[in-house]
């Protein structure tokens, strides 16, 4: 199982917003997610929009592929993609770059 | 069960050796998390030194008074308060301020 983290940056003037969407994320995606291998999958947001991202997965990339080739991540993510700074144009879900774990206790 | 994630800083200058000094956390350090309910505890490192922490555990305000009360967490703390920036004079483990959890699929 690998745990993994990943950063990204909500809008300033859209965190209200995102935290209701988050609130009311749509059945199938939630069901896409789960099917495709994500699990344990939290994220968390800071006041400045900073945004941490959390799973547990047999095979990240395989998770990416997974969602990748389901309509309904295509839908979410595009709905998604105004609420996130800097994306240079790649949709949220192709900006998840993990960060290296350096410490674990079970 | 509580999830938590938690942000700091280490100093740019000092990763390599935060990284080696967690791929070898003491083992009293590693008994003592435990022992006060610091479950999945993962510690996430970017490149620029922005350092993410996540964790499971019944009740964060009683595992880190837990922690609070031994000895190996206040030697290791000492250790590691160098490491960090802008911690204003607290210790890293007083710096662990827990971002909101805006979503959670099991």
């Amino acid at each position: 199982m690998q745990r993994v983290c990943f950063l990204l940056k909500v809008r300033a003037d859209r965190l209200d917003e995102y935290r209701e969407r988050h609130a009311t994320v749509w059945p199938e995606m939630r069901a896409a997610l789960s099917a495709t291998g994500w699990h344990n999958y939290s994220l968390f947001l800071r006041e400045d929009g900073l945004l941490v991202g959390y799973l547990e997965t047999e095979d990240f990339r395989a998770a990416r592929a997974g969602m990748e080739a389901t309509g309904v991540n295509a839908r979410w993510q595009a709905e998604m993609a105004p609420f996130f700074e800097t994306l240079d144009g790649a949709r949220p879900d192709e900006a998840m770059t993990p960060l290296t774990e350096v410490f674990h206790l079970a």
